[in-house]
């Protein structure tokens, strides 16, 4: 099963809002369907929103009836905007957009224009398992046989083209013949543990339980939980990392009770240029959280805060895994070796 | 609007589970009617199942057709075994019976025992308002104008006979002209803050606003929380409060964010007895988790963890508020010294 996928010049994607009670396909046609797919969620998870922001660049270029490659680039830009404003958080989806107008920009015909989208999107498509391979192998070796480890949200195969970053590595440590169970959160208000993150181990057969977001800290204080590793929406160059909310407060949880508090993020996912403050945390609809099922159950009138990030700070921070080793703290001089 | 009420020689309750959108009474007629309504959340709060099952032994009082003493007094023990096991963590539950026992093992006549168990009842219907009213006024005093107040759960009017433990505070501050603002949390998985806490002091006139439990610890490096409050179901003489799952998270981050941490709660909710590894956690039906309105959203074959409590240790407590003053650390010798 693949999250995101280029198929007879559609982009294909499982439909997440969905999952997990029917798994259903939905084709984008165009950029502008692609875009409202991201706004949706029907795609969600900061490596699936880049490459398929990357396919809406590759959808454009195909559809537009440019005649010059003046005119083609005016589209895919057109494109570019609309698919940028489609979520703020996660930089993924500003890295793929921009590595794609970079090559786009360096063509040179119409005809190549639209080759080197396409071809690029499809080099990210096939690089994000790899990378998600690599980080595995890399944070297996972090976890012990046996091990009852924590997961926030879903950092899984449905929130990259496949395999994932979180739960690849302990995909990873499973193939490597250690025994691991999972304790994944509900994650108000989406439910992306409940729908999604249950739902993947369970189809591969790794041990999952679900509690709510409520008993983190229950949990942590009976010793039940040894490690904690989650995603990430983006990471600063300091080792601030955004994530789901309520990452943070399971980063406190696990600070407190000494458990040691992985992330794992391909280097797509690293903001080498903005400070804490600049990153904008997304508001979500008031809708996510007074409704269940269609049912309303909060009261008319009663304000809602629905914010669907926050920052973790990289004193919480055990580890961040990438697909080029563990970085440790501190954080901004172990980036600088890491990268050479 | 009363929690509950002896009315007609029955109970009456406001169905719970039905609110904000429906606004039912359930009217129990014997004593294991009322054990179901426990035991179903039709009325849940510490404080309104203490009083609830006084009202059953009432019940049960009036409905035998005992001919002795001792035969009243052996299908009032059947009455008080069944209410006993509906719920094990909130302790009201058990200093209640255990109260209304008493006064009956006390009285000369079968129609004495019939009478001072229904009066026990009401006395306690009585002093539960105006124990939560000088909680008020004392826990008042605590709060300053313009404060932004978090609370987890629901400890207000719907969790007592009125007015409510923690909310009773926020109330009582408010009438002495404090303007405060309220953020509820959820409270999954039941939605106590959604369903109960936002309904009721929206119906008050009170400022509220709900967030999902994964954003507290966001609000609060946000600076946004300035003190909570929370009811609790059982009180230790160290100091250990036992109230809804996910009140030690909220205490832990309050904690690391400097930001006061209260607890309201009458001394029928302290146990002097227990330690804190003797009191039981209620593990609730992972219905609870799974299903979302009738929908389920959580894939078959999933192990899920509900537990409905957990101890938040005194050391991350500021203040216990009680109707005779508030404590301070240490708990233990400060208690004693208020009990005199």
């Amino acid at each position: 099963m693949l999250t995101v996928e280029w198929k007879d010049n559609s982009v294909v994607l499982v439909d997440q809002t969905k999952l997990p009670s029917k798994l259903v396909y939905v084709k984008c046609k165009d950029y502008s369907e692609v875009a409202e797919a991201i706004k949706k969620l029907v795609v969600r998870g900061a490596p699936a929103i880049g490459v398929t922001a990357a396919f809406g660049l590759a959808l454009a270029a195909h559809a537009s009836k440019a005649r010059t490659q003046h005119e083609l680039m005016t589209d895919l830009h057109t494109a570019f905007k609309v698919l940028q404003a489609t979520r703020p958080t996660a930089i993924n989806l500003f890295w793929a957009l921009d590595r794609v107008m970079g090559k786009a920009k360096r063509a040179k015909s119409a005809q190549e224009v639209k080759r080197v989208v396409l071809d690029e999107a499809l080099k990210m498509f096939d690089e994000d398992i790899s990378v998600n391979r690599q980080m595995g192998t890399i944070g297996a070796k972090l976890f012990k046989d046996g091990d009852i480890v924590l997961t926030h949200c879903n950092a899984g195969s449905l929130a990259t083209v496949g395999y994932g970053t979180a739960l690849g590595v302990i995909r990873a440590a499973k193939e490597s013949g250690k025994r691991l169970s999972v304790i994944a959160t509900e994650t108000r208000p989406v439910m992306q543990g409940s729908r999604l993150t249950a739902f993947e181990l369970k189809h591969d057969g790794i041990d999952v339980s679900l509690i709510p977001d409520t008993a983190v800290g229950y949990m942590m204080s009976r010793g039940v939980i040894r490690r904690v590793i989650v995603g990430a929406d983006r990471v600063l160059r300091t080792g601030h990392v955004f994530n789901k909310i309520g990452t943070y407060q399971v980063a406190v949880l696990a600070n407190k009770h000494k458990v040691p508090f992985y992330v794992a993020a391909p280097l797509s996912t690293f903001d080498f240029e903005s400070s804490p403050g600049e990153v904008v945390i997304e508001e979500r609809s008031v809708d996510e959280v007074v409704k269940v099922g269609k049912r309303r159950v909060v009261p008319k009138g009663v304000r809602v805060f629905n914010p669907a990030f926050d920052m973790t700070p990289p004193e919480l921070i055990t580890g961040i895994i990438t697909e080029h080793g563990v970085l440790t703290p501190p954080f901004e001089k172990k980036l600088k070796t890491l990268l050479g």
